[in-house]
């Protein structure tokens, strides 16, 4: 059994040793994988045969498969991508005096793993006794470095008074667990994706049998002395000796193949894992620099939020050419796929916190354009239709009401494009490929809206966030982003903003509010798993932020009041079946002054993955969710809004936190903005102009200023049918 | 090369020899398919190995098959079943002097084949020339006996100066073609569905392999002496001589198994062939005494009503405990299921053309009742949901939107429940099934709808007949044919018939003639083949009459001139991408007074697989269609009225007509009803009460009742994107 200890600022550390059979092997292995975005570890033990799901992803080494569908129809996709499991460089097997390490047998006297987040490192000791008496001691460190995409390190000490045998291995498809047939959300999972093409003793080459993409894997040891043997599925290095070993051991991988693969080992060899793990050092800390949130009065929250940058960070680091998927490298959830979530959340952490990564993630969305131009031809428009869920461009969304119907994932890219460009200054990147993307975007909107006979424009037909809801009419949040994305090409054309002047509340999509409600007598979340979509379509039930959302990202379209009416009546309404939902609810619940319910939601947000009980995250941790805690906080405790270009705060802490401060990259300065109770002060190494609270100011490098917040007190929230649990402030 | 011949009264002949290339092979294997809704022969040639589609369809003898999703949803049905091929006793090789007769060898002098729709017999004569040189005179005369539901029987008579050589077969798991995987609405089909269970001289007994029914076939030879020799999958008679040779062959299928299969055999080849060919004749002389339409001056409508007649009989007659598929037993053409075109068209011609078979279907439905309510449960409703598509009760639609979201049938199973008893009396079906079905179809409506803040009921989120508009509010039709439902279980609740003030015409369903238009550019119908749903849905497109069904069927919910401006506004919508809808679109033209147009529809409707080209009806005929030529000539022409368990007539021919008469059956009495340019005369075995033109009349046995019809100008045909062919009477 192994539990997450208590929060700790920088470090995330598991006790006792992970067992396979109740979830907690298979979180861990998320919580604890390592990436750059281009090559991710995910945090499997060294030795095999321990259950769980190896992983070592490869950013975008997807293989094909074909859809199958009961009813075929018109353009629907033929086929999808599934992420696949590449060549897996951890396992190190170790025998004493003949007898295998493994945790399931003997005496487990000590088990624990470290993640550390400025280091950047996943370290984890061992003290173990072998079924016949011997004890062993164990030290591994990994790390997979943020400064050379292709290069993984790992060190490897041991220490016993016996025989030790280590075998070392790079192994290309090894058998993984059956996928679980029984939840609509599990991932395909390819047994033996690879054929090989060559192998030595220094790399392995394979390549995936369909969507024929070729890796190139090296492998090297140094710090003693080993055999090697290589067949074209494994190199194995094996030493031997008595007392104590160490080794250092070096992976890098280039897909398509290449022989810098050889190349960047050798030279990642040469220098050494000290040397690659300084450099991940100074690394980190240039990001924290920039982006760290500090958390006074709740360590929970505070190592939580830590937690969710620094894997968000490694999401994206590096991804480059290629997408961020929802899972970053952590696992092969959703097949690997990018949705939505990208641009709405990831990218828009990742703007203020590390902009540097930002473009490429939008170019990797331009260098698809030729895919979604002949989606949006599919669909009968024009422009640009970007797909719902792809890996390489290709819509790969198999049930299109609740996928290709989200046309709003275009109007997501546009903003992420225009929030880029507003915090960078990136003219550069608006020439290449920022404005075509607001084009392309802008000219899909201009084919699906239309003007009816009174003159009003509208969007018909499409799905809006709430996957509860389908093919409605004026999506209020589709409709509000759509309208953003228009006015950045310069065209003004007002959507009609659906509202019940009975119910005095905004309609999430035309009619909503006239269809049945729900009856909230299940709570066997989520509902998806126990209700028909056409019952869920049918009702007023809502699995996810969505009008919600447009309140936050279109803050400038309502009034305070009608905020206030429109939260309160979908607060009621409103599940919580995605993990996107609760960072966006603690944002409007913070800003409506419900302070506790928004510590509630940011909790959740922020807690899912590191203390959700080893029941969602085990094939990848919800990324997303990792940058919702950034925004519950920042937009929420914090109050940042940006929409129109501009940077706006209306900080208040909840009752639970002393102080919160964070730094946000602006133009090239870096920002730093600190809450307590009574007071914000704004600090800043460049000039920065923003509103506080509304009223423009301007901050230079090296002032300070510091604005009173008038203390109110808390709003008790509006009834809800799955309120958040009540976070309660760890001592 | 073949083609049908100029049309007869009662006579659909073929001449020249089918050949497989151009799909008239496949369409004369529906045309000329003989069953008796119990037992259906496909009109195979006898010779083996020309291609077709061997069909030999017990009804309801299916195998299952699991269905694949790219993403699961909840309820989504796991398996669906479908129609096998059964063991086949037409096959029957002959072989001349050692050539074998095969019409794509040697010279075909003559090739015909005749149905004969007062006889029930298919007649094929031959003559043939080897390419050896040896002419050779063959006919074959085939049926399945309306009498007996489990017989079918065939002579065979061949000439020819040589040595005969014959091979008479009962053959199972027969080698099929390969299905057209590029078209959404093919049909699986299974290779090899049965695993041999025995087999002797006189029967095969075999059974499916994962649906588990168990199959006997019995077949006995007469008139000439024969060898026989039976394995597991083939019972063989061998005959040989010179010169002449005649027998009769004599079938019969029992399922589950029973030795009743050898008992019926042999009872029937004691009787004869010429006396089940004359129980055959009584039988059809008394269905069209009380079923026939006359049709004066069109002779190609007047032979394709009675080959619509025919079929639909043929389709009915003996369904008994099993279900009217959408192909009847003609073809495997959408998996062998039923929809709801068995309630809302097949079994309102046989209400009034043939009743003694609509209680046993009706009942059928009532036997699946255990499916429908568990299926409402799943769906989170009351009551009763009838599935989309099935063969034996559950769900087996794989595509929601266009399927389980059209609760719509569950009205119309209601509504055929309400048709039946008012033309019958039929209190002891009711008693039996009729109350249960009206009850819980109601419990689901009333689950269903809902009362909206201003206290106007609605019912929201389902798919109306159309399948190019679906998940809307307030489909008219749907909440039409729901509130007679409700109302025939004493609950009156008027629901939302969405209207546009600004358009003056009704709504489909809410919003919908706020929907961006349709581009009417393309001409590729259907246009699901080259259109996503996403373009469709989302535009006002309408693939099949649905608010102008609900005109027909609730006639008196309409004023005539709503009717008027619906029709007008729909017909410039609609495209008829389902041969459901001409024929309904021929009544409300007819009412409207638009003759010509009404009489082009219902030639669409009616010579769509007789003279449709070889093209759609390939794997089975559209026996809705086949019921829709009836329909649209005795509810367009005769204006035939059923609402509120009234008859009413409002009788009108096309230009093109000079006299249409056609007979019903009411309530024990044979009505019939002769319409003339300038007359109609209703005469009648007993008493009728109906109304003519509104003004409720009686006709008494042996009255004439005659009234004159004000002759008025034909109204030109409003604009339509598809325009039906203008029909032309052939002379």
């Amino acid at each position: 059994m192994s539990e997450i200890a208590p929060a700790e600022p920088w470090i995330v550390r598991e006790v006792g040793a992970p067992v396979e059979e109740d979830g907690e092997l298979l979180q861990g292995e998320s919580i604890f994988a390592l990436a750059n975005g281009h090559v991710g570890l995910r945090g499997n033990l060294e030795e095999p045969h321990l259950g769980g799901m190896p992983g070592t992803f490869l950013n975008s080494l997807f293989e094909e498969r074909d859809l199958q569908y009961p009813e075929e129809g018109y353009g629907f996709p033929e086929r999808t991508q599934t992420i696949v499991n590449g060549p897996n460089g951890k396992r190190i097997s170790l025998a004493v005096d003949g007898e295998s390490f493994d945790l399931r047998t003997g005496e487990v006297r000590r088990h624990e793993r470290v993640l550390d987040l400025r280091a950047g490192t996943l370290t984890r000791e061992v003290e173990w006794v072998s079924p016949s008496g011997v004890a062993l001691w164990l030290r591994t460190e990994r790390l997979v470095s943020f400064v050379r995409p292709s290069v993984a390190a790992m060190r490897y000490s041991v220490r016993a008074e016996a025989e030790l045998r280590i075998e070392s291995d790079l192994v290309v498809d090894e058998e993984l667990p059956s996928p679980r047939e029984d939840d609509p959300r599990a991932s395909a999972i390819f047994q033996d994706p690879f054929e090989p093409v060559s192998h030595d003793d220094d790399q392995l080459v394979c390549r995936t049998r369909r969507s024929n993409i070729s890796v190139a894997a090296a492998v090297t040891h140094t710090g003693a002395e080993g055999t090697i043997s290589s067949s074209p599925e494994l190199i194995r290095w094996t030493t031997t000796g008595r007392g104590e070993i160490t080794f250092e051991k070096f992976l890098a991988y280039h897909w398509p193949a290449s022989d810098q693969a050889v190349t960047d080992r050798d030279v990642a060899a040469r220098d050494g894992f000290d040397t690659l793990a300084a450099e991940q050092r100074e690394y980190l800390d240039d990001f924290w620099a920039g982006a760290d949130v500090e958390v006074d009065g709740d360590p929970d929250i505070q190592q939580a939020v830590r937690f969710g940058l620094f894997h968000v960070l490694q999401a994206g680091a590096q991804a480059g050419p290629h997408p961020i998927p929802a899972k970053g490298l952590t696992g092969n959830g959703y097949d690997g796929h990018t949705l939505w979530d990208t641009e709405t959340y990831v990218l828009r952490m990742l703007t203020y916190t590390h902009p540097g990564c930002v473009g490429p993630a939008l170019k990797w969305r331009h260098s698809t354009l030729g895919h979604a131009r002949d989606r949006a031809r599919e669909l009968g428009l024009q422009g640009a239709a970007f797909p719902w869920r792809t890996i390489s461009g290709p819509e790969c969304s198999g049930y299109w009401p609740a996928g290709t119907a989200a046309l709003h994932v275009n109007a997501d890219i546009a903003d992420a494009v225009l929030r880029y460009h507003a915090a960078t200054g990136d003219d550069e990147f608006m020439r290449e490929a920022g404005h075509e993307l607001l084009t392309e975007t802008a000219n899909l909107w201009k084919s699906v809206a239309y003007t009816d006979d009174e003159g009003v424009a509208h969007i018909a037909g499409v799905t809006g966030p709430d996957e509860y809801t389908a093919l409605m009419d004026d999506n209020i949040y589709t409709n509000l982003m759509a309208q953003q994305n228009l006015a950045a090409v310069g065209v003004e054309l007002p959507l009609s903003l659906p509202y019940s002047e009975r119910r005095r509340v905004h309609e999430q999509a035309a009619g909503f509010t006239r269809l049945p409600e729900w009856t909230f007598t299940d709570h066997d979340y989520p509902l998806m798993l126990s209700h028909h979509y056409l019952n869920l379509y049918r009702k007023q039930v809502v699995k996810q932020a969505d009008l919600v959302l447009a309140m936050m990202t279109r803050s400038d379209a309502f009034t305070p009041d009608e905020k206030r009416r429109n939260f309160e009546y979908y607060e009621a309404r409103t599940v919580r079946d995605s993990s996107l939902s609760a960072p966006i609810q603690a944002v409007l619940a913070a800003e409506l002054g419900h302070l506790q319910l928004a510590h509630d939601y940011l909790a959740e947000a922020a807690l899912l993955d590191l203390r959700g009980g080893g029941e969602s995250g085990g094939d990848g941790l919800h990324i997303a969710a990792c940058a919702g805690a950034w925004i519950a906080l920042v937009m929420g405790f914090g109050g940042l809004r940006d929409h129109d270009g501009e940077l706006s705060f209306g900080p208040r802490l909840p009752p639970g936190l002393q102080r919160l401060a964070f730094h946000l990259h602006w133009r090239g300065a870096s920002l730093c903005v600190t809450v307590k109770r009574d007071s914000v002060t704004y600090t800043s190494d460049g000039e920065v102009t923003f509103r506080h609270e509304g009223k423009e100011v301007r901050v230079r490098a090296g002032e300070e200023l510091t604005f009173a917040i008038d203390p109110v007190d808390d709003i008790p929230a509006p009834p809800s049918p799955r309120p958040p649990r009540r976070h309660t402030v760890s001592s």
